[in-house]
């Protein structure tokens, strides 16, 4: 039995493996499984030899058929995994950029029709297909820099028929391009004109949950949780709902103020809490404890240039698996660059090379509920992996503002690069 | 008589037409000369038509021969111009990404054998075709993001030889890739152990500009003027002598202390200083009095991560022209991508997408002293054009973290992309 696709002779190889059971968390972060002159075989698909070149090739996994890749001199990992995006919208607001660049208040755009809500009227007046395009267009940016499983969430909806819509979108794009896409529902995502807070939650709890569930369109349930969107009382509700549906949990919780999201998502057994920028030292406690994943959002606190981040390394310290995503969104994160994501990473969330690596990989895999397919080189899991063109691991973060990789592998097929 | 190539239909095209015997200062940043629907011929490397595709196709420049390339929907733009870098290099400097992490300051990674020391080394070491490969590499890497020019600057050689073998090697490069380089002689880096400060400014005064003068290797020369590196005295020698061998001046003023930088900068009457972080409120005043132009670097400010830009608004307000340049080094600043450092004018130095693009297209050009032929779309100067796949120019920093390039035309010759 021979391997379709054999990458060989990498000078580094992080397999990120031992953590399929549980994510990697406090020194365990910086264990990402590293094989010096590494080689991962592939067959149909999915990964069935890892090891030194000389081991995999004495498993004589290369065939006549099998396609051959050096990756001498390189560094070979999993494909990134993005466990936070709003990736499917139309239109884009960098109209706004200047009255954000002259310190208009967010409030005063979503006033003027701008913001969260401009973007929901262009997703509703676009077609299907508008919206399916202008999304491929950002995953296959997201594939060319390694990203090869993306969460993607709705919540440019808010009303039933077009939540359920973006859910659908977000379900056929699985199928139609290269990037496995987890879906998540996140009616939650701004209460509408015309609703009270209550009222929402209500038709969320009451309306939409519901019919997301009998559809089957989603994995996961998200709440924006602060203070003004949707309270702690909201989003508990919203969430307890959803589990009695069997969605799987998320929350955004203390991006803005601390105001006890991480306790709750504590408190809750959410999968992921995400953003975390206020979260009280209690907070912190509380999700090492759960063993609840913090996916932390850097982009988007660079995005914002208030020099506000999340304490990393306080997270970390304390315990708490940390993940990275881009928060790819049309207001406060428009980019698709997980490379950026890590630069961002070590310089203002202090994290090492390894730490983001694991983030982005295993932990992701994780936040998403996809650590047994993806997140590492290991054998039977997926063949999503990448090479990049850099010499070491510490080169990832150093060398900022282009693209390392040089090939992006899809369940064994080249996607991207060559 | 017609036109080699056609870029013709562009959404919008930024001319930056009308600097090109002074560079654009105050609202004049914000006037980039827009056309709608714009076009630009180019005939044996230089502009002969700019204006609305209506116009140019009038002018009867599209013969049988003509390449014609259609920008509908994007946005066309001159070549960026990167006024300054520390490019030619050979080694990189990422082993000292954890010591920084770990918070080990900058000159105990020094007295470890580190920082600009470590570069010195390894460049010295590297043959003449090593450095050559890994700095083409990187200029590669600048022409895909849209870089046509760039000035590069000696400084990790220290010694005459060394600093000669340099420039040596940055006009061999400027004739074998497709960037433009101008060369600047920056002897005056740091200085070498084993020297006082006011020895190695002798040597530099006494020994290396004459020699760099004979060979007419470089047309401007820079100082890092800072207290505990050049001192202002120090600076001062070294600049009127090079001013007296008939180089033009540049100075890294007040990057790390304001010590009075900007004003030696202003009396010497430099074409530009550059940094600037620390520039005091007189010294920006005499910069504009002087017309000198601010080279602002917010890529080395993003990587030091301290939060700390220099005061671009004051800058503008004051009259200062402001340029915008990589700083591109394997220290402070590894990256070659000049569309983050547009994201990060924006969003860090609060300049408008106008007013950076006047900073590293006309103001970069002026900077370098190449108004004259690079840095606007005007009738007489390189065809050096990019076509941005963006559908204005907000976008240009709005969408940050991949590459907006979707073609470079260097000298009438698509370079990259198409
Ligand atoms: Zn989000
Ligand atoms: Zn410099």
């Amino acid at each position: 039995m021979y391997a379709d696709l054999l990458i060989h002779s990498a000078q580094l190889m992080a397999t990120l493996r031992g953590y399929s059971d549980g994510p990697a968390c406090g020194e365990g972060m910086s264990e990402i499984g590293l094989i010096e002159d590494g080689a991962v075989a592939i067959r149909e698909g999915k990964i069935v030899a890892v090891g030194t070149t000389e081991e995999v090739r004495a498993g004589g996994w290369a065939g006549p058929d099998t396609r051959q890749i050096s990756a001498l001199g390189k560094v070979v990992t999993p494909g990134f995994v993005d466990p936070h995006t709003h990736v499917l919208y139309a239109g884009s607001r960098e109209n706004e950029l200047s009255l954000k660049l002259k310190g208009v208040p967010y409030l005063e755009i979503l006033k003027q029709g701008g913001g969260i809500l401009s973007t929901v009227r262009s997703t509703k007046l676009a077609t299907d297909e508008e919206i399916k395009a202008q999304t491929s267009r950002r995953l296959r940016t997201m594939l060319s820099m390694g990203t090869t499983t993306v969460e993607a969430k709705s919540g440019y909806g808010l009303m039933v028929e077009e939540e359920l819509r973006a859910l659908r979108l977000i379900h056929e794009l699985d199928g139609e391009q290269a990037v496995d896409l987890v879906s998540t529902f996140m009616g939650a995502h701004a209460v509408p004109p015309g609703y009270s807070e209550e009222e929402f939650t209500n038709y969320i709890v009451d309306v939409m949950l519901p019919q997301v569930a009998v559809e089957d369109l989603a994995e996961f349930c998200d709440v924006f949780c602060e203070p003004g969107v949707f309270s702690l009382e909201s989003s508990e509700r919203i969430l307890v709902k959803a589990k009695e549906l069997n969605f799987k949990l998320k929350m955004h919780a203390d991006e803005l103020a601390s105001a006890g999201g991480a306790e709750l998502a504590a408190k809750l057994g959410v999968i992921s809490a995400d953003h975390l920028l206020q979260a009280s030292d209690e907070g912190i406690a509380a999700l090492a404890r759960q063993g609840v994943i913090a996916v932390l959002l850097p982009a988007t606190s660079f995005n914002l240039a208030k020099n506000s981040y999340a304490r990393a390394r306080e997270m970390i310290r304390a315990g708490v698996p940390v993940a990275l995503a881009t928060d790819s969104n049309p207001g406060s994160s428009p980019t698709e660059s997980m490379p950026l994501v890590i630069t961002l990473a070590c310089l203002y969330l202090r994290l090492t090379p390894e730490e983001a690596l694991a983030g982005c990989t295993i932990n992701a895999a994780h936040a998403i509920g996809r650590a047994n397919q993806v997140g590492s080189l290991e054998v039977g899991k997926q063949g999503d992996v990448l090479i990049l063109d850099i010499p070491n691991l510490n080169y990832l973060p150093y060398h900022f503002g282009s693209n390392p990789v040089e090939t992006v592998i899809k369940r064994g097929k080249v996607v991207w690069g060559d």
